[in-house]
């Protein structure tokens, strides 16, 4: 570790400014996940070049990437894994609990409900929305469905930044709006179709096809797993 | 894109070697759903510019990226987005159907064989699966749900290639090694636990947290979409 540390030194001077590149900030949840993978098998401590060999990435990619947040590594030590861990929580904000709303309460939207990797990250589903009036008023999965009519007001009441689409394509448009207008800051889109929201609001879609693409892509070039 | 072309010019010495990077193959998936999204709104073509603008990437990381794989460009013009789209599609082995197997009927495995996103790219569950003796023989979606010990048969009968798991986390690693040893290249695990396969089998997991953190990221930061 004594390259990291001569790094660490010298990069003391030069810290990224500005806004983080979109590609560093999703390293970081993989560093979190693999933080999280070493954590569990009671490991201490990892060092650049493990951490980044376990996903692919190169010592000097993981060093940067960190840098642009602040300085974690130990001369001779490399990262504790909790301390890494507990710094990135922090840098991504699931250090604290997300009450996320969920709308559309059909396959997807229950499976998205039952999914237990939100809760691993503190994002808890703490209203669901469907327009369907049969839905309205049960509870699934310990949660009560509500008319979309009620989205501000429970937004206000749960204090919900984040929230979920679920709905079918046709209708995703018209739920954006309606988050938005209650107030909501991020959006989630799970529907097969683009949203079109106020530029104040962060957005991200879901597009499970992706992965597979990846898969396909490695399957006809004949490539294995990076580990 | 008189600078693009004397790159291009100097690339054709350099082009790069070797399989490439995980991240430049993700984000040829983000250039081809671009390239659709830009087909559909009926435009003929685009600069590496503004196709990097649109995903928040600069116009050297679309031409570094796809120089992976071959010249695309044409200068004065940029790319050709129908020529640009089926070369990416060939480039990522979805110029062609691939069949799916899906094993785990719950409420994931209902809404991954209700995606749209999957026929849109050529990918098509075929077949089903589930331990649930009350499920088997059942048709769900025009889909024939089988016993798992069935899996070898299947694969053989439709020449499956890429395995979906939509199993509870205890019984993601007996599916992948039951999928292995029915012939299946490729798995894309929904399950919340790591599997364990031969390095000869190509496999990616879905993190749906991820998504949102990136979401809660850019709240707890105050930062806009990029574009």
């Amino acid at each position: 570790m004594a390259g990291s540390q001569r790094k660490r030194t010298s990069r003391a001077t030069e810290l990224p400014t500005g806004p983080p590149p979109k590609a560093v900030v999703s390293r970081l949840s993989l560093y979190l996940r693999e933080l999280q993978h070493l954590i569990r098998n009671d490991q201490t401590t990892v060092s650049s070049t493990d951490l980044g060999q376990r996903l692919g990435f190169s010592d000097a990619q993981v060093r940067k990437d960190l840098a642009y947040f602040g300085q974690f590594g130990y001369p001779g030590i490399g990262y504790r894994c909790q301390e890494l861990h507990a710094q990135i929580k922090r840098i991504m904000g699931t250090d604290r609990d997300w009450p996320v709303a969920l709308v559309g309460l059909g396959n997807l939207g229950r499976a998205l409900l039952g999914y237990k990797g939100f809760g691993l990250q503190r994002f808890q589903v703490v209203a669901v929305f469907d327009a369907d009036a049969r839905k309205i008023g049960r509870m699934v999965a310990g949660v009560a469905v509500h008319d979309p009519r009620d989205l501000p007001k429970l937004v206000k009441q749960h204090d919900i930044r984040l929230g979920i689409i679920a709905v079918p394509a046709e209708s995703a448009q018209d739920v954006a709006e309606q988050m938005v207008s209650a107030g909501i800051e991020g959006i989630l889109n799970f529907a097969a179709v683009r949203i079109t929201v106020p530029p104040r609001i962060r957005q991200a879609s879901v597009d499970l096809a992706i992965e597979l693409e990846q898969l396909s892509f490695a399957v006809v070039n004949g490539l294995r797993n990076p580990t």
